[in-house]
């Protein structure tokens, strides 16, 4: 049976909204659980919502059972909260040693835990590639402009670099020029990472390469590319964005691949070696 | 035989000026080879030198003769060449491919075509270390202050990011703060690296962790670090900085560690697994 009401753990950037859309013409309905500060209010004023916080696990799963939601969906930013300042209700301090212990060994580990959470709890866990499918990046060139031989080269070294981050939990992107890595992704996201690459190395060139990490559940953190990583990856002079096929997501295709072709980049889709 | 005379091949910032005064102090004297508008030009007021160029590698040699060079050492950040704006000697012909196939490669296999190449040409290639042995960091805390046990936890979470990078050639420093890993340090440099940190997670607390990367050799580009590295690190609000023993350098090291102890953060010496 499909999910008929969704509740969408909504986090900042516009993935949520075009999720929350994709979900609507699926003919879902939708209840969006927002952060503070974070999640779009354009999101909040179209959708019944509800503020929650990390440390409210009771009063979420409340919220969630109260607007008769079947299934839940974690998509957009959320910052790491102040472990040190949390004040849990009882639910959250059940949650909170597997949630202390998860959160030293990363991010992804510690949204695994929230999706083994409400898997457990009877929800539906979707990822947002399950809802909004045609998000998902396609293999080979997706617009115009296709790779050159020095962009192949720098796109290996790349997967490379982010398979042995993504091994650790650390992070999923990283920038190569000319065999030279440029700016590895940690905690800063894409965008400040592409920020600084316009003052590193001489000349122009390079990729941003954005993988899922090895063994990353899917239903959570799809690395995602938008207009605005085009124009930060024109910005810092690179040639090109590669993304894993299948597990990447493109937000707002159309305007995000005519955006590369007017500023001639390319965006391909690779697939990892042992991953089809 | 002990070298007579060295030639400092200097990059910028201030250990190449600590290493001419130890090799001084060694009985050794010393003729500077210099990069425009990069080598300190305190070193240049002080020392016989001459200005370089990556691509006149005859020149170079031609230098290190007239000089009566018998020894090099290579030390001090250089920027890398925008290898399409290159127009080398005949010598610097010879060796472009070997240096165009080792930049692919990363930073490390770049100098140890130049660590070679001098070798074959009678050279001793002698390492910072070797010249101003002092400048190594010893094991344990160097100050008055020591890491915590979450510190510990953070420095072995960035031990491992730092190991795996550095096996790909990508860069010598990382930064973990409750087992989060913040910043990954690749062409930026560690400085850069530690002033995003800054706005970066909730809290504070954390390590900064610099190594060497496996198989490097230690004649050159040791990691490094100041009373800067200090000042910045306390900046990004972090605990304190771990080294590898015996292959870090602390310059300016009771400065270093004065400034340390004011700012309440240790700097400690760690060993890796299978080294000693």
């Amino acid at each position: 049976m499909s999910p008929r009401r969704l509740g969408l753990i909504a986090g900042g950037g516009e993935v949520p909204g075009n999720v929350a859309d994709a979900a609507v013409a699926a003919g879902m309905e939708v209840f969006v659980l927002a952060f503070e500060e974070t999640t779009d209010p354009a999101l909040l004023a179209r959708f019944p919502h509800r503020f929650i916080r990390f440390d409210k696990v009771g009063g979420t799963l409340e919220a969630l059972k109260a607007n008769d939601c079947d299934s839940v969906c974690m998509v957009g930013k959320v910052a790491r909260p102040d472990f040190s300042k949390l004040r849990p209700d009882m639910a959250g301090i059940g949650l909170l040693p597997k949630v202390l212990a998860a959160a030293r060994k990363g991010d992804d580990a510690l949204l695994q835990v929230l999706v083994d959470f409400f898997d457990k709890k009877g929800f539906r866990v979707m990822g947002a590639h399950e809802i909004a499918g045609d998000v998902l990046a396609g293999a080979g060139p997706m617009g115009r402009v296709a790779p050159g031989e020095q962009d192949l080269a720098d796109i290996e070294k790349g997967m490379a670099v982010v398979d042995a981050l993504g091994a650790l939990d650390v992070g999923q992107g990283a920038v190569v020029r000319d065999g030279l890595v440029l700016a590895v992704e940690a905690a800063e996201g894409t965008d400040r990472m592409l920020e600084r690459c316009g003052g590193l190395g001489e000349g122009a060139g390079g990729v941003l390469v954005k993988l899922t990490k090895p063994g990353q559940d899917h239903r959570v953190d799809l690395p995602t590319i938008g207009v605005e990583t085009v124009a930060r990856a024109a910005a810092a002079g690179l040639n090109g964005i590669a993304v894993e096929a299948g597990a990447a997501m493109v937000i707002d295709r159309v305007a995000t691949l005519a955006r590369a072709d007017a500023e001639g980049l390319f965006i391909t889709g690779v697939a990892r070696a042992g991953r089809t």
